[in-house]
Order: structure tokens, then C-alpha cells, then sequence
């Protein structure tokens, strides 16, 4: 059997991996249907836009057409040059990191090309520690490129729909929805299809060197979680830092002091802040997404490659997170379906709805596609690495281990829309706090946000519970993969909502109707709640996966035990636990002081540049644009080098066991910190949105747009911009990125480290 | 040499206390020598107002001194009428609680009277397990009155003190700065000194029942902290809460919807919110910092008592830790002659230097104390108890422990007072970014609270490093009672911060000169800097007690090993982390709910009641401090409860491992939490004064009161109050609590817990 399965396994991994690509490319054909006039295309706009119970828009639609595709096309162009200016920076950092990873790995075992004994499968060689690190290297520089892709492709897909979806907002919400989400789903189905795909054909490729030596094979392959996560990090906090600065600055200058409402076109940075969605929201995401998914598959190649799967050469089983990813494919593309072809969205309402049906179904189907996976992949029984000792584990033990993942992502992901939707009494209850100004409301947005923390906790512990009892680190790793599953389907409901935002700012931007600005805002609304579940499913996917990841670190380490009760592991804890407090100190810092040097700008703008304000004169957009590129980049440095280089620096002078500590330090922290941070952003956000809407009694109560209850509720949204999209959603990265690195850096560590402690 | 030395020790100890309570009784002294006019008190204020520098107040004397005695007397009342109301709940809860004390020790063993053979000790018999069960719930309640009468002595001083400050301000600010810190001292002197006498008078009388069982007297003793620290917890909270209900709402309708100046007589909250000043800041500050000293002695005490000193009944070495505290009360007067009679405030300016400068002089004088006591009380070599191991250790190794806990607080004030006080560029910039509205304001206040964590951890990582390597947990724990050495300046220069604010309110509602007004805020200011020290005092050394504590804890529970790779140990770390944002989120919700409350009703006078705003009319302030009183009494249950029970759920469902790993998390994450809360508060606070006091070009460029800028900063302002007054300073409880609480319940947990690992 043994033979046949492998030469199946080999098969279907790419084929499913093709079929998530071809899905995509089907979904962006649909996508691409829907016309956006431009300069030079004779074919303009020419559905009929009279439907049953929809009132006609009474303006010109050629002319609106025209508007459109140029904003969108001034969008593009500003993301696409940003991302272009951020890969230069990181092509450099990608060289240079490289070259340190191939020095440190190199140097363990003083780049000597001499084949060694393995270390856990005993009698047997394997290949030199110099072969290591050249593989790790390649890894590392495939992973940050793929990276680099996933968010490239996100952001290129994004800028294409925008536009889409607000001329299909004029035929209805539910035309409106179908284009944002089917283009959230192309980003989707691309980045955990090509994901798999490089993934499985690297290792393929490293098979042919290393042949047997299954620990050298995998232990290089982590390179790729590791590029994977560094490229990720520089995405989000650069993206995260450029789009909120433009965010905070157009809401400062546009919304407070100069009354004009949002994504307002005279507001000179309003391209900015729509290209700093594109660029943070969605880019960021994918790359972040990308380096989770990356990561645990890698965690559990490694932990795999040093049980009876590796050591008996079970390739099929081996390769049991593989095909996990396949089968979620497979199980999102089904899923897929039922949003875009066999319900249809009528009324604003069902919007939120029909997305937290999507996460119900992918999980109920993925379910059983883990059974079959269990039952036909794995043996009935074998035995998993457990930190030195084994541990007899059965296929149906596995099976809850990735499902529990699975389900407590579902758990994660409602509790997160039950906090952040202004469906439910939470965010009203921060709306409401707006009656007594700014200062209650944010004490209710941030206590709120706290108590956010509580549930998706008791979530996580139980499955790492519950995983690892039944397969040590091999089940939370899966549990993590589990959780990652259904990505295709997250991310597609996670990319709809910047997708959405961005229609509602081209819909002001071009004049459109109050009509249509009511769709896309109310698209928008439910897009802050599916963002928030998105970076729900991140976070606590990041805490999985970092714990597995920490996991094979230490037995790569050699480490016995990680007592708390040793003073290395405790400095190295409650240090872990403050680094993400550095950090977000650091990236909400750097937000504040780009925007207030925005906000400089775009008062000089209006203040000196006459017809402004009347729309007269179009404001400066590429000085904007200019200052939030500038910004980012330049202070993305100091937050980026925090994470790079504290495992580093506290793994060579104070050793792998203060290590050890700071990784679980930052991992227990800065879960919590970051669950906090995006539910408050993403509650003020929507109890802004739940004022302007002013759908119920209540909501009407505080309204509307311009009352005092309004301006305190657009102080906490402001407030929360950079929670939600700059520290929060980076901190995922920061406890990963951590941990992957330390892995990576562990024989090295583990050689070399502790120089402090030798030297006392 | 053994029984003379210990005469000694049993003399010199309680002798140090007496000194301490009668320079206490001497300072008051001092102050009552100010005299406030009542009704029916024929001794007016005669004493002659003019000095060479300083302009005569215009204002009628006697008038004035008469209005501020009622004033006080109402503050006074509305004070004493609270904690009397808390402490009727509190007596309930004490005897609630020690019934549970009892009850679960005393099953341990099945209420059994027969002695056992010692633990440590072996071969030797100790005292039966009903016997601890007794004297641990009698230490309990001794440790709860004693809590009690420290919050209270502290309320009653400071609540004597504040019009004499106000009074004194007339004549100078170097005259109410005396005032107010005679007062500060009189509490800090008191409470370290009743603190150390009652210990010490409790150990005396338990030695008469346990004679050479030293493991069961020190076991038992450890129930003193636990009372302490659970008066102190409910203290902390409901003080907190009814504080900042009252300052806030008072804030959001007076200052921004009536835009009346802050303390004026004309708000109804207003006397609510002085009240607050005396019964959360102080009287919870006084038995939080009291709780802190009594757990650090009692985890010093029960390690010593399994190490050598014990095991070889030598009475002075087991007494170190008392008379390092005996030493401080001694070090610490000196200290205080220098504020009061060494130099003499000349303007506002010296305030914060001289209050910096103690801090100073008590730890350089307390560096030479330790070494004396280390010297003298120590043998040269011991042995203390490592986890089941012996670690030989040399006296000089304790005098570097305590030493560094010293200087660890030193640096952490120092640092504090750098982030915290409008000397210094981050609360500058903090000031300056309300340039651009709220939303900034909060940013940077927000991202300073964060980076403010930094050096602290650090210092913390260290000393926990230093006094671990070389002293085991015996050494961290005298670590912590060195950072609390100097216990009574950092109290007398803590408590001096809410006596300035009391006075500055009481100067606005008599209708004093704007003079008199600047001189009390410049001292208030200067107090909010203080008030942020002391907290960092307060959490710097909880966690170093803490950690002792949990140390202890793992020694008793028997535990090995807490090793994070052990499912049990990792989940209990994180739902650990996430307990002090489960607990700030409930605190935080409480203030902002009682303030909702209380704006409603201060709305309605202002509405309904004619004459209040014209000044004809008294407002009902009896019904606000009703208002804050209910709010505060019903809102501290649930948080008290989280806090009481998580260690009592866990340790009996879960088991010790488990509960090891929910200390340890709550340990490196609520440090966290508090310490950026509350400098973050403080921060806030000082960024408004800035503005308000416009003493440099910048600070007038961004005010006056009434700008944008002043609005701005007033909204921080309000947001901090409950940060840095209500959830931060009581998270610092919520560690140590969980650790005391789990110390001395650790016998039961390790008999009869786990009961839910026993049934899967």
C-alpha cells in the first residue's frame, strides 16, 4: 500500500492545490464581468439598472462609470507603488536575513560538509549541518516570497473590485455583495492554494537532495514558515501604519474640524486612506494568513519528522497537514457556493447573516472532511514524538485534535461578532455611552474589549488542552491547521469588508447617491465585523500555531524541561510578556506621529490651495500619498527590528531557556493584548456606524451624523484605527514570527548561546 | 550567643515599632497645631498671615477657615459614613471567608487532633493539621483588622489634614507642603509600625502554643497576608470605584457640560469626589501597601522556617525579615527630617525634587541599614530551602538581595516619575498631541503607558535574577521587603498626592483666591507624579512578592517542577494572563456604569433644583455620596468574587500544576496591565495640568482652560481616572491575593484537589 498511497498523495496535493486556483480564476472572471469604464474602452456601462424594487440612480451612468475607474485607477496605482517602494526595502532585508540565517546555521557545526549521525533517528546518517543551512536559507527566501505574492495578488484583486462593487451597488445590495465577496474568495482561494502548492513542491524538490534524511528535509523546511512571517510582519505594520495614518488624519481634519464627511473627495488624503486599506487591510492579511497557514503546516512536518511517520517513512501520513489544507480547498469552494449561487442577499440585514453562515458551514463540511482524512491517511496507530519520550497515539485521536481547532476557530469567530457587530448589545451599549461624551465612551470600548479576551481564552486552552493530551505537540499543530483549515473561507469574508469600504469611499468620491452610500455602508458595517472575525481567526490560530512552534523548538533545542521555577525561564517570561507592550507602544506611536505630520498636510492643503473646499480644485493627493509611503516605511524599521531581533539576541546571550521564556511570555500576553486591541477598534468602529445608520429607535436616539453623541463615537473610532489595524492584528505575527525564528536559530542557540550566563 | 541575641531581637523589634507610632503621633502633632475653626470652637485662626514674600489674602480669615471646616467636616463625614458601611460588608466576607479557611484546612487531614511527623523537619513531630486550620484563620483575621485599621487611621489623617493644607497654602507653598506631607508621613509611619507590631506580638503568642514547630507557626502565619491583602482587595476596589464615579461624572457635566471650574461648590458630585480621594486612594492605597508587606514577611517567614534558621530554631536569623523592616521604620525617619526640617520649600517648582530627593536619601541610608542587619543578625553561612534541594548561602548574598529589591524601587519611582510628571517630554508630547483633538490624546497616552512597562520589567527581571541565583526564593522575597523597606516614605510621599487634591478642593469650594488655587494644584500636580511612584512601589513589589508567594506556594503544595510543556501547567499561564482583563474589564464597566448614574442625578439637580448654578442654592450632595456609596458596595462583588475564587476554583477542579500555571500568568501579564494603566492615568492627569498651569511658551501655546486643546486633555483626563485610580492599582492585589490565597489553601489543594483530571 505504502507505494500507491504515497504515489496518490503526491498527486492529489497539487491537483486540489489547481483546483483552488482554477476556482479563483473562475471567481475573478465573474468579477471581472461587471465593466468599469475607462478613457479609452468604447464599452461602457450597459446593464439595465431598473430592477422590480429598486429605484433608478437618476445620474448619468457613463459619467459615473468614468469617475469611478478613475479613482479606482488612482487607487491602484497609489497601493501598487507603495507595495512596490515596501518589496524594494524588503528584498534588501530578505538578502541580508538570509545571509544570517545561512552564518548562524552554518556556523553550528563550523560549516563542515561532513555527513552526521542523526539525532533522533539513532544508527542512521544525515546529511551535514552545512546542507541545513543552505536549505534553510532557500526556504526562508521561498516562504518570504510567497508571502510577498499572497499579499501582492490580495491587493492587485482588491483594487480591481472596488470599483465593481459600487457599480454594482446601484443594482442592489445583494448584486453589491456577491462582487465584493466572490473577489474576497479569488484572494482566498490563490493564497492557500499557492501556499500548498510551493510548500509541496519544495518539498519535493529537497527530497531529491536529502533522499532519506527526513529531519534534515523538514527541519530546513521551517525556513519557509520563517519567510513566510517575516515578510508578513513588515506587510502589516508598514501597511498597517501607512493606512491609519491616513485614516486618522482625513477623520481629524475632514470629518472633525472641517465638517465634510467621510472618503469625502476635497479631503486631500482620502486616496491615501483608500489605498492604505488596500495595502494594510487586505496585503497585510494575506501575508499574515499566509505565515500562520505556512507555519503550522511546518510545525507539524518537523514535530512528524521525528516520530514513527518520519522515522518509518510514512509519506502519506507525513504528509497528513497537507492534506488537511487540500481538503479545506476543496471544502471552501463548496462553501463558496452557498453564498454566491444558492441564496441571494435581498436586504441589508441578511448581509451579516448569510457571512457568519458561511463560517458555520465550511466548519460543519471540513469536520467530516477530517474524518475522511484521518481514516484514509493516517495508520490506526502510531507513535508521536513527545519531548524525549513517545506517545502512542491512534488515527481517531488526531481526528479531534484538528477538529477542536477547527471549532474553537468557529467559537472564536462568533464571540467576536457577538462583540463587535452593532447587532448585539455590546457595541450599543458603547453607542450608548456616547450620550456623556468621548471619555465614557472609551472607557466602555476598552472594557469591552477586555472582556472579549474572556471566551476565544477558554476556547484556546481547551484545544490545547484537549490536542495536546491526546498527540502532544504534534495535536496542537494540527489543531492550529485545523483552525486554518477553512482559510479560503475566512479570508474571502475577512477581504470582503476593506473590499467594501473601499466601494463606499468610491461611491462618495464619485457623487453617487445617498442611496448607494447606504448599501456599501451597511456592506461596510457587516466588513468591520468580518475584519474583526478575521483577525479573531489570526489570533488565535497565531497562539496554536506559536505554541506548536514552540514546541518543536524546544526539542530542536534539546531542552528537558521549561520550569518556571528556574530564574532563566522566569526573567525570560515576564520579559516575553511586556514585549508586546514594547511593541504596540512602538507601532501606535509611530501612527500618531505620521498622522499628525498628515494632518499638517491637509490643513496647509485647505488653507492655502483656494477652490478646495468648494470642489473647485482638486487637492494634492500624491502629497499625501507620498507622506503616509515615506512614514510607514521609515518607521516600520524599529517595531520590525524589535521582533527580528529579541529572540536573537536573547538566544545567544541568555541561552535557549530564557528563550524559551520570553516565548511563551509573549505568547500568553500578547494574546490577550491583541484580542483586546481589534474588538475595541472594531466595536467603536461599528458603534460610529451604528449612530449613522440610526436604524432602530435607539440608534436614532444618539444620532445623527454631526450630533455630540456622534462626534465623541468618531473620537473612539478614531482612537481605534490603529488598535484594530496597525498593533492588534501585528502582535499575531510578532508571538509567530518569534517563535518560528527561534526555531529556525536553534542549533544554533542551542550551540553557540548563553554567552551572558557562560561569562558569569 | 543564640539566647541573648534573641532577647534582642524580641526586644528591638517592638521598640522600632513604638518609635515609628510615636514619631507618627509627633508629626500629627504637628499638624493639629493648624488650626481649623468649627462652630463651636472660640479659638479662631490667629496666627499672622503675612510673610516678606508673600502677598497677605484678602479674604476675611475667620470666614474662610470657618467654611473650610465644614467643608472638611462634610468630607470627613461623607468618608468615615462609607468605610463604615464597607467594613459591615467586609465583616461579613471575613467571617464567611474564615469559616471557609477553617473548613478547608481542617479537612485536609480529616479534622484529626493527632500530631504528625513534620515535612522539612523529618523525624521531628509537629502540630496537627486542625491546629493550622485554627491559627491560620486566627492569622487571617488579625491580618484583616489590621488591614482595616490602616485604611482607616489613613482616612481619618487625611481627612484631618486636608484644610489645614488648604489653609496653610495662604502662607506659602512651602507651608502647605509641609502640612501635607507631615500627614503623608503620619500614616506611612503608623501603618509600617502597627503593621510589624501586630506580626510581631502574633508570632510571640502562636510560639506559645506551637513551641519548636516553627513549619506549622510560619504555615499558620501566612493567613496574616491573606487577610491583609483580601481587606486590601475590596478596599482598593470599591474605594476605586466610588472615587472615580464621582470624579468622573463630576468631570463630564461640570467641567465639560457646564463648563464650571473643577471642585466647584456649585457641582453636586463634588463633595462625593473629595470623598473618594480619601477612601480609594488613601484608605485603599494604605491597605493594599499593607498587604504587600505583610504577604512579602510572611513568604520570607515560611521559606526561612523549612531552611536552616528553622530547622535550627536560630530566632534571630529567622526574624530578618522583621528587622529589615524594624531598620526601615528607623531609616526611614531620618529621611523625613529632611523633608521637613533640613530644607524648606521656597516654590512650586522644588516641590517634585524634594519629594525625588527622599526617595533618594531612604535608599541610600536603607542600603547601609541592610548591610548592619545582614551582618549582625545573620550567621555567615546557611542554608535555605531550594525545591526539595539545599542551597548554601553566605550572608552578604541576602544583603545583595534585599539591596537590589531596593534600588529595583528606587529605579522603577525614578522611571515613573519620568513618565509620568509634566517635567519631561512624554507627558509634553502627550500635552502637545491634544493639539489635534481627543483621539491623538489618547493615542499617545496610550502608547506611553506601554513603553512606560519597559525599564520596569527589567529591573524587576533583574532583581528576580539576582536574588533568585543566590537565594533562592528566600531571596526574593527579602527582595521584595527591600523594595518595601522604605515602606513609610514611599507611603508619606504617596499619601501626600490625595491630601494636595483634597486641599485644592476644598481651596475652590471655600471660595479661595486664584493664588491659593495655583499653589495647591502645583502641589497636586506634584502629587499625581507621587501617587503614579507609589503605585509603581506597589506593583514593582507585588511582583516580587508574588513570586515569593508562589514560591512558597509550590514548596507547600509539593510540586517539582512547573514545566510549561505540560498541557495542565500551559493552559493554567494562559487563562492566568487573561484573568487581570477579565477583572480590569469588569472594574473599568463598574466606574463607567456608577458614573452614568451619577451624571443623571448631578443632570437632574442642576435641572430641577433653582438657584444651584447662580450659587443661592446648596446641592444635594448627600444623595451623590449615596449615589457612590451604593455603586461602589454592589460593583465591587463581582470583581472581588473573580479574584477570591479563580485560585479556590482552579485548585480544587483543576489541581495545584494547573493553578501554578494561573499565578505564574497572571503574575507576567497583570504587571503589565497595571503598570501601563496607571501611568497612562497619571500621565493623562499631569498633560491637562500642563496645560492648565501654562507655565512655559509651549504649555500657553496649547491653553488656556477652555481651548480645544484643554478640552482634549480634559477627556484623557476623564479616561485615566479609572485606569490609573480604580482597575490598575488594584490588579497588583489581584496577583498577590491569588498567590497568598493559594498558599495557604495549598495543603487542600494537594490532599483532595483536581477533582475534574480525576474523573476524565
Amino acid at each position: 500500500m505504502g507505494a500507491s498511497s504515497e504515489a496518490l498523495t503526491q498527486v492529489l496535493i497539487p491537483v486540489a492545490a489547481l483546483v483552488g486556483i482554477g476556482f479563483a480564476l473562475l471567481q475573478w472572471l465573474l468579477v471581472s464581468r461587471v465593466k468599469v469604464s475607462s478613457h479609452d474602452s468604447s464599452n461602457g456601462y450597459k446593464v439595465k439598472l431598473i430592477e422590480a424594487d429598486e429605484e433608478e440612480e437618476d445620474i448619468d451612468n457613463f459619467e459615473v462609470s468614468i469617475k469611478c475607474a478613475e479613482i479606482q485607477h488612482a487607487i491602484s496605482l497609489g497601493a501598487t507603488s507603495f507595495l512596490f517602494t515596501e518589496y524594494k526595502y524588503l528584498g534588501i532585508f530578505m538578502g541580508v536575513f538570509g545571509v544570517i540565517i545561512f552564518l548562524f546555521l552554518g556556523s553550528v557545526k563550523g560549516f563542515s560538509t561532513k555527513s552526521e549521525p542523526c539525532t533522533y533517528n539513532q544508527g542512521n546518517t544525515c546529511k551535514p549541518a552545512l546542507a541545513n543551512a543552505v536549505f534553510s536559507t532557500i526556504a526562508f527566501l521561498l516562504g518570504a516570497l510567497t508571502s510577498v505574492i499572497s499579499g501582492f495578488l490580495g491587493m492587485k484583486i482588491a483594487t480591481y473590485a472596488n470599483a465593481r462593487t459600487t457599480l454594482e451597488a446601484r443594482k442592489g445590495v445583494g448584486k453589491a455583495f456577491i462582487i465584493a465577496f466572490r473577489s474576497g474568495a479569488v484572494m482566498g482561494f490563490l493564497l492557500a492554494a499557492n501556499g500548498l502548492l510551493v510548500l509541496h513542491v519544495s518539498i519535493y524538490l529537497f527530497k531529491l537532495y536529502y533522499g532519506d534524511d527526513w529531519e534534515g528535509l523538514y527541519e530546513s523546511i521551517t525556513g519557509y514558515g520563517l519567510g513566510g512571517s517575516s515578510m508578513a510582519l513588515f506587510g502589516r505594520v508598514g501597511g498597517g501604519i501607512y493606512t491609519k495614518a491616513a485614516d486618522v488624519s482625513a477623520d481629524l481634519v475632514g470629518k472633525v474640524e472641517r465638517n465634510i464627511p467621510e472618503d469625502d473627495p476635497r479631503n486631500p488624503a482620502v486616496i491615501a486612506d483608500n489605498v492604505g486599506d488596500n495595502v494594510g487591510d487586505i496585503a497585510g492579511m494575506g501575508s499574515d494568513l499566509f505565515g500562520s497557514y505556512a507555519e503550522s503546516s511546518c510545525a507539524a512536518l518537523f514535530v512528524a519528522s521525528i516520530s514513527s511517520f518520519g522515522i518509518n517513512h510514512d509519506f502519506t501520513a507525513m504528509s497528513y497537514p497537507l492534506i488537511i489544507s487540500s481538503m479545506g480547498i476543496v471544502v471552501c469552494l463548496i462553501t463558496t457556493l452557498f453564498a454566491t449561487d444558492m441564496f441571494e442577499i435581498k436586504n441589508v440585514r441578511e448581509v451579516e447573516p448569510s457571512l457568519k453562515r458561511q463560517l458555520l458551514i465550511s466548519t460543519i463540511l471540513m469536520t467530516a472532511g477530517i474524518a475522511m482524512v484521518s481514516f484514509f491517511a493516517l495508520p490506526s496507530e502510531f507513535t508521536l514524538f513527545d519531548f524525549g519520550t513517545e506517545k502512542e497515539v491512534k488515527n481517531w485521536h488526531l481526528f479531534f485534535c484538528v477538529s477542536i481547532g477547527l471549532w474553537a476557530g468557529l467559537v472564536i469567530g462568533y464571540i467576536t461578532e457577538y462583540y463587535t457587530s452593532n447587532a448585539y448589545s455590546p457595541v450599543q451599549d458603547v453607542a450608548d455611552s456616547c450620550r456623556t461624551g468621548a471619555a465614557t465612551n472609551v472607557i466602555f470600548g476598552l472594557a469591552l474589549g477586555y472582556k472579549s479576551v474572556i471566551i476565544p481564552i477558554f476556547a484556546i486552552s481547551i484545544s490545547i488542552y484537549v490536542s495536546f493530551s491526546l498527540a502532544a505537540m504534534y495535536g496542537i499543530a494540527v489543531a492550529a491547521l485545523g483552525m486554518l483549515s477553512t482559510i479560503s473561507t475566512g479570508l474571502a469574508i475577512d477581504a470582503y469588508g476593506p473590499i467594501s469600504d473601499n466601494a463606499g469611499g468610491i461611491a462618495e468620491m464619485a457623487g453617487m447617491s445617498h442611496k448607494i452610500r447606504e448599501r456599501t455602508d451597511a456592506l461596510d458595517a457587516a466588513g468591520n465585523t468580518t475584519a474583526a472575525i478575521g483577525k479573531g481567526f489570526a489570533i488565535g490560530s497565531a497562539a496554536l500555531v506559536s505554541l506548536a512552534l514552540f514546541g518543536a523548538y524546544v526539542s530542536r533545542a534539546g531542552i528537558k524541561s521549561v520550569d518556571v521555577l528556574t530564574p532563566k525561564v522566569f526573567i525570560g517570561l515576564i520579559v516575553g510578556a511586556m514585549l508586546p507592550y514594547w511593541f504596540s507602544a512602538m507601532t501606535m506611536k509611530s501612527v500618531g506621529s505620521a498622522a499628525l505630520k498628515m494632518v499638517e498636510e491637509v490643513r496647509r492643503q485647505f488653507n492655502s490651495i483656494p477652490g478646495i473646499m468648494e470642489g473647485m480644485v482638486k487637492p494634492d493627493y500624491a502629497n499625501c500619498v507620498k507622506i503616509s509611503t515615506d512614514a510607514s516605511l521609515r518607521e516600520m524599521i524599529p517595531p520590525g527590528a524589535l521582533v527580528m531581533l529579541s529572540p536573537l539576541i536573547v538566544g545567544t546571550f541568555l541561552g535557549v531557556e530564557t528563550l524559551a521564556g520570553v516565548l511563551v511570555g509573549s505568547l500568553v500576553s500578547g494574546v490577550q493584548v491583541a484580542i483586546s486591541a481589534s474588538n475595541t477598534g472594531g466595536a467603536w468602529d461599528n458603534a460610529k456606524k451604528y449612530i449613522e445608520a440610526g436604524v432602530s429607535e435607539h440608534a436614532k436616539s444618539l444620532g445623527p451624523k454631526g450630533s455630540d453623541c456622534h462626534k465623541a463615537a468618531v473620537i473612539g473610532d478614531t482612537i481605534g484605527d490603529p488598535l484594530k489595524d496597525t498593533s492588534g492584528p501585528s502582535l499575531n505575527i510578532l508571538i509567530k514570527l518569534m517563535a518560528v525564528e527561534s526555531l529556525v536559530f536553534a542549533p544554533f542557540f542551542a550551540a553557540h548561546g548563553g554567552l551572558l550566563f557562560k561569562f558569569i
